[in-house]
Parts: C-alpha cells; sequence; structure tokens
C-alpha cells in the first residue's frame, strides 16, 4: 500500500475505550437486566427467536470474571456500504481476542457476507491489522450486499464454521445486516451449535439508531466530510455572492445527513423528508417553499444561497411515491412491450398513457430528464433507483419555473443562476474522526466480550457518547429488542425498526427553531476539514444530533 | 458570522514570514538586478509600456533602509474567482502597513474591481481583519469579475485614489488581472500621478507561474482538497469494488490541479489536456486507452478504478475545438432562425445540417446529451461554455460503447459501471493550508515592502518555496517581464503568458514514468483531510509540483 504522510501519522493514534474496558479481561463481568421484549409486534417476534427472545440487557462492569481458557476462533464480515471506521471495530475485536489469548484468531471473510458461503477468507494478523488501523475505507477484507437469510445459506454457515472451528461470527453491517445477524444466532442456537453471533452498528446513513444505539458509526465523518464540503461552498457563495448552490446529500430515505450538516453548517435551506411526508407536502410545496426564501433574499439583494436536498427526498413525497410505485407496477406488468420501446421518448409516452390522472399530472409536472431517469435507471429487480434520480436538479427546475411566474406577477425581482452537487461516496470512506476511530474501535473490542460470555444475538452497545470516551457505557443488547414485523417483498418480516428523523426529537426541533433566521440572513457556518491533531474541542466533537439528543 | 471550532482555532495561527520579512522594516532593502526584458515580443511590449518597461528584479536584502515619513492609504482589490488564502494576502498586507505607521489606511474596495470603479470599498480595521485571519473565502470584501482596462476605466480610478489620497493599489488576481494591474501601472506613472500599483499571483489553477512566480496562491490548498476527496473515493472503489470512477476537476485550461491530484493519490488514469494537444489525439483516441486501462484492469478481475478528467480537455481535444468553433459561429451566424428553434432535437438537427463534413463526424459522435450542452449552455457572449460540459460523463459513455464493441470481439470480459464526479466550488474556499496561509501572508507584507519602495508595476514574488518559511526569498519583478503578445478578440494584446503543464517538465515526467503501473495495479495513495495543527511532515509540505519542479 502506498501511504500518504496523514495514513502513517495516524498509524501512532491510540484508540480510546471506555473505562471499564481498560480493565484486565478477567476484571470485567456481564450485569445482567431483566427479561426484554421487542420494540413492538413482540408475539410474532418472540415466535420467530423461541431461542433468543426476551434475553436480558447486559452492562459490563468491574468484578471478578472466570479465568477463560477457551480458545476463540472468530470470523468477521463486513456487510453492505462503506463507512469510516469499520476497520477500527475489527482491530479492536482483534486485539481483545489477542489479548484474552494470543492463540485466539480472526478470520477476515472477504467480500461481505459471501465471503463466509465461499468460505474465502483470510487469517488477520499483526501484519495486516497495523495497515489498516485508524484508516478509512472497508478495504481490509471488502465489504459486500449479499444478504444471509435463507435456511440453505445458514447451513453453508454452519459447515465453514465447523471446517475452521470458528466459535463465533461478528457481523459489522446496517439494521438488515443486524436483523440477519440475529435469525443466524437464533439458527445456531436452534440447532444446538455453539456458534456466537455479534453484530456491530453500522451506517452513515445514522438510521441504526434507538434508546440503546446511541448512533451508528461513520455517520460522524460523513457528516463532518460533507459539511466540510457544503461549507466550502456556502464561503464560495458568500464570497461570489452569485449562485444559489443546491446540493444533494446520501443517506437513502432517511434526512439524518441532511439534518446533521445543516445544523453544522447553517445553509438557507434544508429540506427534510420525513417533515414533507407528515406534511404531505407535494412537489408544488417544496417548489412554492425555496421559491419564496429565494425571492426574500433577493429582496435584500441576496442572489445566492445554499439549498440541501437528501437523498431520499423523492419517495418521501406522497404524490411522488404513488408515482414511483405505479410506475414500477406498470414497467412489470408490461415488460415485453416497454423493453421493445426504442427510445426515451416513446417509452415516456408509453408509460404516460397508462399512468393514472393524478399521477400522469405529477409525471407531467417534472422536467423531462427526471421522467427518464425514472423510466430508465431500474436495478436489478426492475424498480426506480431513487438514489439515482437527480433532485436537486428537479428542484431548480421547478424552482426556476416558479421564479419566473413570480416575476411576471411582480413578486420576484432577483437572478436565480445555480450550481448543482452530488455528495455521497466522498465521505464513506474518509479517515475515521478520533470520534468514529474511538467508537469503533471500542464496539470490536467490546464484541469480544459479548463473544466470551456467549451473548449471541446481540448487538455491541457502546453508550453514554457526548461524554468523554472514560466515561462510556459498554455492553450489549439482545438484537430482537430492537424488532418489529414489517411488510417487506409481500410478508411480514422481523426487522430492525428503520430510524427516521423525528420531528419531535430534539435535533429536528433545533432546527426549525433556527430554519427561518438561516433562510433570509447569512448564517453559514464553515466547519473546515476533519482535525485529527489540533485542539480538543476541534477534534474530539461529534455530532451535532447525538449532542441534542443526549442533552434531553 | 458564526464560527467553527476550526475558525476559531485557526484564529491563533501566526503565519510564518521568510526571514528578511521578519526584520524591522527599516532594515530591509531593496536590492536591484539589472534592466529586465519580457518573456517574448519585447518591442512591442516596451512601445506599450514605455514607463514601467524594463525595469529591475527586485530582491529584499537586510540593510539600512530610510526612515520612511510617508503616510499610505491603500486600496486593495480581489480580483476574480476564489482562491484559499486571499484574506491572509490582505491580513499580511494590513499588518506591514500598520507597523510602518499606525495611520496608514487600507481601503478594501468591495465586490472585486468594480468595487473602485463604484468607490464602494470599506476601511479595514483590527476588528474586521482578525475576522479573517487564516481563513477561506473572499467574503471580507468580496470578488468580482470586471476587468479594469479601458481608459475610462482607468480615470474612474484615478479620480477616487484622488479623492481619498490613496497612493497604492494592491491587485490579488490571475494572469489577466495582474496584465491589468500593468497597464494600470503604466496609466498612472503616464499621467505623472503616483499611485503605485503591485500584483499579487492568485489561482487555483496554478497556471500563473514562470521562473519568479513558483506557484500561485490557491493551488496547494485546491488540491489538497480535491486529492482529500479522490482519495476518498479511491478507497471506496477499492473497498466496494465494483464502479469506475470518473472525477472532472477544475482549473480552466491547464490541466496542472488533475495532474497534481494524481501525483497524489495515483489513480488509474489521468487525462492530460496538455498532453492530448500535442499527441494530436482524438476523442477516440482518448476513449481507446481509457478503455484499454478498463479492459486490462479487468482481465486480473478488477473492474474497479478512478479516473481523472480536467476540465478543460475537451477545448484541447483538437478536432473538437474546431468543432466548438464552428458551432460559435454557426449560432452567432444565425442567429435569428436558431433561437426561433424551440426544441433541442430540432437546435441539433439545424446545427448538424451546417457543419463541415469532419465536425458533422465529430459531433455525431458525441452523447446526445453532450450535443444538447454544447448548443444550450452559451456565455453572455453566445460562445459554448466549456466548463459546464460534462466530459467525465462524455467519456464514461464513448468508453461503455467502446467496451461493447470490444466485448462483441472478445477482447474485453468484465463489467463497468460508474459513477461521476466534478469537484471545483469544494476547494476555492476551504481554509487555506498551512503553506497558503504563510504563502498569502508573505506575499501581502511583501506587497507593502514593493510599495514602499515605490516599485509600481511589480508583481510581489516570494521564492524557494520548497523550503521552510524562513529560507524563502522575498522581491518583486516587474510584471511586463512575464508578458508576450497574443491574439485576444481579434487583436495583439499584451499579455501575462498562461503557464500550461509542459511536457518536458518535472510534474508530467514523473507522472508519465508511474501511470503505466498505476493504471493496472491498485497503487491508490489516500491523502486525507487537509491538516493544520498535526506533525509537520503531515502539516507543511506544499504540492509535489512545486517540490519536483523545485528538485530540477
Amino acid at each position: 500500500m502506498n501511504k500518504s504522510p496523514l495514513q502513517i501519522a495516524r498509524y501512532a493514534y491510540n484508540p480510546k475505550l471506555p473505562q471499564i474496558l481498560r480493565e484486565d479481561l478477567n476484571k470485567i463481568c456481564a450485569s445482567k437486566g431483566g427479561a426484554t421484549s421487542a420494540a413492538s409486534d413482540g408475539e410474532a417476534i418472540s415466535r420467530l427467536f423461541p431461542n433468543t427472545y426476551g434475553l436480558p440487557k447486559v452492562e459490563f462492569v468491574k468484578g471478578e470474571n472466570k479465568k477463560d481458557e477457551k480458545t476463540y476462533n472468530v470470523g468477521v464480515i463486513l456487510s453492505g456500504g462503506q463507512a469510516p471506521g469499520g476497520h477500527n471495530v475489527i482491530c479492536g475485536l482483534y486485539d481483545a481476542l489477542k489479548k484474552a489469548n494470543p492463540a485466539n484468531q480472526l478470520f477476515g471473510f472477504c467480500g461481505g457476507p459471501s465471503g463466509i458461503l465461499e468460505d474465502k477468507f483470510i487469517i488477520l494478523n499483526d501484519e495486516i491489522i497495523n495497515e489498516y488501523r485508524n484508516t478509512g475505507g472497508f478495504d481490509m477484507i471488502q465489504s459486500g450486499r449479499t444478504k444471509l437469510e435463507t435456511q440453505e445459506q445458514f447451513a453453508v454457515c454452519s459447515e465453514v464454521c465447523k471446517k475452521h472451528s470458528i466459535n463465533a461470527i461478528v457481523i459489522i453491517g446496517g439494521d438488515d445486516s443486524n436483523t440477519n445477524a440475529a435469525v443466524l444466532a437464533e439458527y445456531f442456537k436452534a440447532k444446538g451449535e455453539n456458534v456466537c453471533v455479534v453484530g456491530c452498528p453500522k451506517t452513515i446513513d445514522g438510521d441504526l439508531k434507538n434508546e440503546f444505539i446511541e448512533t451508528s458509526f461513520g455517520f460522524d465523518t460523513a457528516c463532518k466530510t460533507y459539511s466540510e464540503l457544503i461549507g466550502n461552498i456556502e464561503r464560495d457563495a458568500n464570497s461570489a455572492q452569485k449562485y444559489w448552490h443546491f446540493i444533494r446529500l446520501m443517506g437513502r430515505s432517511a434526512s439524518h445527513i441532511a439534518l446533521e450538516c445543516a445544523i453544522q453548517t447553517q445553509p438557507n435551506i434544508c429540506i427534510v423528508g420525513e417533515e414533507v411526508e407528515a406534511k404531505n407536502q407535494s412537489l408544488e410545496d417544496i417548489t412554492n417553499y425555496i421559491a419564496s426564501v429565494v425571492a426574500k433574499r433577493a429582496e435584500n439583494g441576496n442572489n445566492f444561497g445554499v439549498c440541501l436536498v437528501p437523498e431520499g427526498l423523492i419517495e418521501f413525497i406522497p404524490s411522488v411515491k404513488v408515482l414511483i410505485s405505479e410506475i414500477n407496477d406498470l414497467v412489470a406488468e408490461n415488460e415485453k412491450e416497454f423493453g421493445a420501446l426504442a427510445t426515451t421518448a416513446s417509452k415516456i409516452a408509453y408509460i404516460e398513457s397508462l399512468l393514472t390522472t393524478d399521477s400522469k399530472r405529477v409525471f407531467n409536472s417534472l422536467p423531462q430528464a427526471i421522467e427518464a431517469q425514472l423510466l430508465l435507471d431500474r436495478d436489478p429487480h426492475g424498480n426506480v433507483q431513487v438514489s439515482l434520480i437527480e433532485t436537486e436538479k428537479l428542484l431548480i427546475e421547478t424552482v426556476k419555473a416558479k421564479l419566473a411566474a413570480m416575476k411576471k406577477e411582480g413578486k420576484y425581482c432577483g437572478k436565480f443562476a445555480t450550481q448543482n452537487h452530488f455528495f455521497g461516496y466522498e465521505g464513506r470512506c474518509a479517515f475515521p474522526s478520533n470520534f468514529d476511530s474511538d467508537y469503533c474501535y471500542s464496539l470490536g473490542y467490546n464484541a469480544f466480550l459479548l463473544i466470551r460470555d456467549n451473548l449471541t444475538g446481540y448487538i455491541s452497545s457502546v453508550r453514554n457518547l457526548s461524554a468523554p470516551a472514560d466515561q462510556w457505557l459498554a455492553g450489549g443488547i439482545p438484537i430482537t429488542m430492537m424488532m418489529n414485523m414489517e411488510q417487506r417483498h409481500g410478508e411480514q418480516k422481523p426487522v430492525i425498526k428503520k430510524a427516521l428523523v423525528e420531528l419531535d426529537g430534539a435535533p429536528f426541533k433545533y432546527f426549525e427553531s433556527k430554519r427561518e433566521i438561516w433562510a433570509v440572513d447569512t448564517c453559514f457556518t464553515y466547519p473546515g476539514a476533519i482535525q485529527y491533531f489540533g485542539p480538543s474541542e476541534v477534534c474530539d466533537r461529534t455530532t451535532s444530533t447525538l449532542a441534542l439528543e443526549n442533552a434531553k
């Protein structure tokens, strides 16, 4: 590997552990609470997880633990999209494992969950681990999007574990991967096979969180990277004073990233998908809102600004959601005819002719390029790829049209020149911030303690994250505790409840209380690049979302 | 202003000055060399600058200078696009000015050169200056793109200077702005008005450099910001191993930024516009080259990679350059008919029918979206806006087509999934790196010394930049020394010669010697975010371009 000076310097960083995890391993005990239940649909979930449902919450505390003579062979899997800090989870797990017994082994399954199915792994050793400490990316063992969910797959996992005497698996992933970790844990228990399965909460999107998982790792670093760029663009906007910048931000359906970045950078506008849905806003409503801010600023001579748009917005607009679902159905039902059409124009005309009146109106209100994106960019299941729709360009077009109309009515007299941006891949593999370096290392280290106490079906939980690291709490909670039943592909499935932005939560409330001032005045804040070595107030703070939520 | 923790922490940074500039002001003397000439066309230029041509180079050295009793009222102007460090030029100028005499005043003309024409300024004081130390952006007084070039404008400048007793103007700008600074200096000299005009070399594009100006300010910070993002994307590419990322980089016509970023991040492909032109490569040649790298990597199972594309590439492809020029002429000649066409398709058909056979062939080889961009996005002069052409998407399309053809011939058997990016505004207003903070502060401080010695028509020159700051050399050179005559808008004009990438220069030679390995192997390097507080090897290095050029 070719190493930048920063990468070399970051090797020297010692991630901070919670005080309890700094103890000798045999001085750490699991303190168990009472039986737990699910987030909801407890009965259904208890039926699906007869062996792992209702287990107690666990917190690690100081105490005498039995001298552990067992040898551990642990497999680790990175699942899904990259998030800064994934390497440190593995490093923390590795260090705890080797501290317990140098003979313990860590199998890194390559390329995500398919690694275990294909029995593709590397044995992680000091040489490999030390190359990846405090670095971004998942390149140590790569990730993948295969899902471990069928009984056949589980049987293969079981075989592979037997073959290598693997007695624990750590799955580092998002809500779906942790759901699957719970199902796999239940599978092993039901079969009477003693393979402990532990999950770790990963996703930059920030939508895997609840009372016990305060944040998923990577969210901090990704938001800081995007906020750096947004701040730089804000400063450019305020220097040149001639462009409105529309910036779309990654984050799947939830708007956590957009909201966090808004709080960090104080742009003029940030659309929050969850609010759009709750208020049943149409594309026209959103357009009118943006146009009104543009017009208000123009009155003060400010023909510039910054508007943040969450990636998932389009699906939160109820009328567009209906339109997308109709298009998905129409394309599926008329696959042959649709596929035979040669030009984009003919596809647009064909679909248009079949839409319901309401959806046709919505479809016709879209710029042609967006109509084309709705029809052309389809995922392997034939569905519209929402993440590829350039919503920021869509809004620029609709706002432009609205402003032109307002100009005719004498209600707007400014200039509206625009730039558009999309940030996603820029933040998923950044060097983890000090927070994510510490948090991830702790999650991995802690995962080994869960394994040692045979706490299968648990997710590694490190809490009290707004306090300095030594005051963090470490433990685990049963994954089933975070589940409810949801309709997926036509059937009821047990899944971890996705955490969307709560409109009565502290971060949104804070944003709501400020946005009118931010809209009209120029209150831009410029966070700058993530710093790893400077003053603590620059380097060691985490997200505003976490600070606001924990200040409750 | 709302201040981020980093912004507050950066206020405490003391920019490093060259040793000579740390002396008492009356211990610094100008050591003058022999008479100078122009870069070329000396005779023509000497005729145009009878009063300011041929002046000596100046270097500041230790010595007794006369006690300066004069009071200085200096006007400062930011001209053109933002570049990190602009504020520090003003801060350095301010500090030297106030050190010389607290009664001296600094007039910040607002909104660029139009500020002086409209007599719009603020008097800069400690309170304002201290808010902007070591920060990015030009928001202290804003910039603008008005050009100071007509006699009428100069007369207004003269009046404004008289009105406020301004006896010096510092113009912070790129090649055009410094050219205009020289013309303005000549104007004042010719009129016998004692207003000293000094330039400072600004541009992220890196194309204002020569023997005496080693680099323009902002290039370092902008390249580091882009390299941070490219590195993060490389790490993502190497983790997910499923996308080719095509990244277009700002930088106008020259490819300095793309080349510097390539050296910092070691991507699989970087196209250099100057090489394309020198080798008379066609779009097809470039496409074939990229496709051959994609195919070679696919042979090793690597269906991922990163390709850098300089913004100005399209104009360096000789056949496309001809096409663009034909389109510009056709649209101008047939303005009414062209403007009356309602749809993009009809505009495309109309222009197509009028193109020469060769250009028609090139035009038809472009994807429809690019054809539309060539016709629709026009600047106020009716010309194609080259910077808005999404060359990265163009190349994705042409490479995709080439790979499909190769697949049919059995010469390619991989997958080609892509992502595209454009980075520009993200880097122009970043917090200046330590290098740019130091360099800019020194340029501004040094500019005052040029003013004090009445060195009008000079550009502030700080050299030996690869060495630690205390070893830097400070002085000035006559702007006319960097000039040649060029055809502009149909007439011969004296201009500063734009520095394009030299194919026999050290940076390109280095890149050339490595690119074959970088293409096939994965040699990605991840620079990470700019650091301001860490170990010196992380925080105090400047660009590879500068290091390689100065190692000559």
